[in-house]
C-alpha cells in the first residue's frame, strides 16, 4: 500500500495515510465527532475501526472479554449460593464480579468474563435462566490483544 | 482544521486528510477491509462513518427511510385486507411494498417506508401486532440526504 | 407436560396452558401489551416467542429470509449494472427487489433474500462494499416454516 | 381481564392465566426453553417479558442501571487519573467499578451505573472518547424496580 509515512514514537509505532471523503460527508463526520467528544479525526476513526474489529472477534469465535450484568431478587431462596456456585464451576471464564444493592430487594451483579465467545454466551444464558434472576445481559468487549 | 487538500472532480468534491493509526491496528483494519471486500481504505472508512451517521439519524428523530419486513399466514381471515388498509392509512410513510410467497401458507411482505423515526417505529409496531402476523422487523436505512 | 388442554379448530390446532406471573409484572406486561397494540395476552406472548425463535434461526445457521436495504447514488458509473449483476450471480439467494427514488441522486433498493444465514450475510456485505453504495443493512426475518 | 386465578404466597403474589399457542409453536418454544435451561414455561415467558420491559425502560427515558465496559492501555499518560476523575465528576451516575488486568498493557474496567438512560449514554460516550481508551460498550440492565 502506498501513501504511508512512518512516525517514530517510543513504545508505539504509528503509520500515517491519507483518506479522501466527500466534502459533505467530512463536514457531517466532524460534527458527529465533536458531539461524541473525540479530540481529532484520527481518534474518532480508530474508535470506529476498533468497534468493528470487536464485532468481528465475537462473530469469529476468537477469545474475547465481556461483562454479564444480572438483576435479581436476593431474597430468593438459594439464589445467591447457586449463582456463586455457577461462577466457581465456570471459573475458567470468570475474572471477577461486583455486587450492587439497588434497593431493599434487587441486586445488580456484574461478572467480568473472558473466553471463547460461544462459551461466554452459554454461561450468560445459564445465569439468566436461574430462578429468581429477573434480567441478564451480556456486553461484548475485548481482551485488547487484537485491537 | 489543517492537513486537508482539495481534489477537484466534476460533480463531487473530495477532501483528503491524513489519519494516523497504530501499525498493529492498521494491519488488522486492512485484513478486515479485504475480508469485507472494500476496494481501499478510504471506502472502508466511509462505510464506517456512514453507518455511524445513520445510527445518529435514527436516534436523533431525523427523517429516515427503512423497510418493514413482515412474515404472515395469508390464510388468516381479513389479514390481507387489514394490512393493505393500514398501509393506506399511513400512506404518508409508505413508499411501496413487495410481496413474496414463501410457501403454501407463509408470505414475506417488505414495506419501504420514509418519515420520522418515531412514526416509522409506531407504524411497524402496529403492523407487527396484527392478528396473523407471525413476525415483524424494521430495518434502519437512510434517505441518503445527510450521509 | 401437564396443564395443557386441546382446543380443536379447523386448520390450526391450539393448545392452552397456564402461566403464572408476579402481580406487578403482569400489570406492567398488560400496559406494555396495550401500548404495542396487541389484542390479548396470548398474542403478545406469541410475538415475544417468535421473535426469540427468529433470533435462534439466524444464530443457528438455519434457512432464513430477510431483506437487504441499500442506499446509493445511481449516478455512479456502472453501479446499477454492477448491483444487478451481483443479484443475478446470487440468484439462489435473491427473491425479488424493489427500487425507490429518494431524491434526484439517491435510491433505496430493497432486496428480498432467502437462504442460509451465513450466505445472506456475505451477500449483503458484498453489496455494501460496492463503490457508490452509501449504506447497506440487513434485516432478519424468517421463512415462517419454523415459527 | 378474565381467566385469572390468584395464588397466595407469602411475600410474592402470583396470578395465573391461560395462554393459547399453536401446537407447532408450542413445541418449538419448549425446545428452545430447554436449550436455554429454563425450568418451566412460566419462567421462560417471564424472561421474555422482562427483557422487553427493560428495552422499554431504556427507550422511554426511565431510570435504569447498566454497566460500561472499557478496554484501555493503562500505560497511556494520565489516562488512569483522567478516567477516575470523570467517574468522580459523574458520581451521581457511578455506583462502583472493577478493574481487570488483561495482559501487560491492557485493562478491562467495568463501571456499574444508574440514572436516566440519556445521561448514562452521554457518560459512556465521554469515557469511550478518552485518549487511550480502545473500546467502550454500554450494557443495558435495570434497577429491577419496574420489572
Amino acid at each position: 500500500m502506498k501513501n504511508k509515512t512512518k512516525v517514530i514514537r517510543p513504545g508505539r509505532d504509528l503509520t500515517r495515510f491519507t483518506v479522501s471523503l466527500e466534502d459533505d460527508l467530512l463536514r457531517k463526520f466532524e460534527k458527529r465527532m465533536q458531539k461524541k467528544k473525540y479530540a481529532n479525526r484520527s481518534q474518532a476513526i480508530r474508535g470506529l475501526i476498533r468497534a468493528d474489529l470487536v464485532q468481528e472477534e465475537w462473530e469469529g469465535g476468537k477469545e474475547v472479554a465481556g461483562a454479564v450484568a444480572l438483576v435479581y431478587d436476593h431474597r430468593r431462596r438459594e439464589l445467591l449460593t447457586h449463582l456463586t456456585g455457577l461462577q466457581h464451576d465456570f471459573q475458567k471464564l470468570v475474572l471477577s464480579s461486583q455486587h450492587i444493592h439497588l434497593d431493599h430487594d434487587n441486586c445488580l451483579e456484574i461478572i467480568a468474563v473472558r473466553g471463547k465467545a460461544e462459551e461466554i454466551k452459554a454461561f450468560a444464558q445459564l445465569l439468566r435462566a436461574c430462578k429468581g434472576v429477573k434480567y441478564g445481559n451480556l456486553t461484548m468487549a475485548s481482551t485488547g490483544a487484537r485491537i
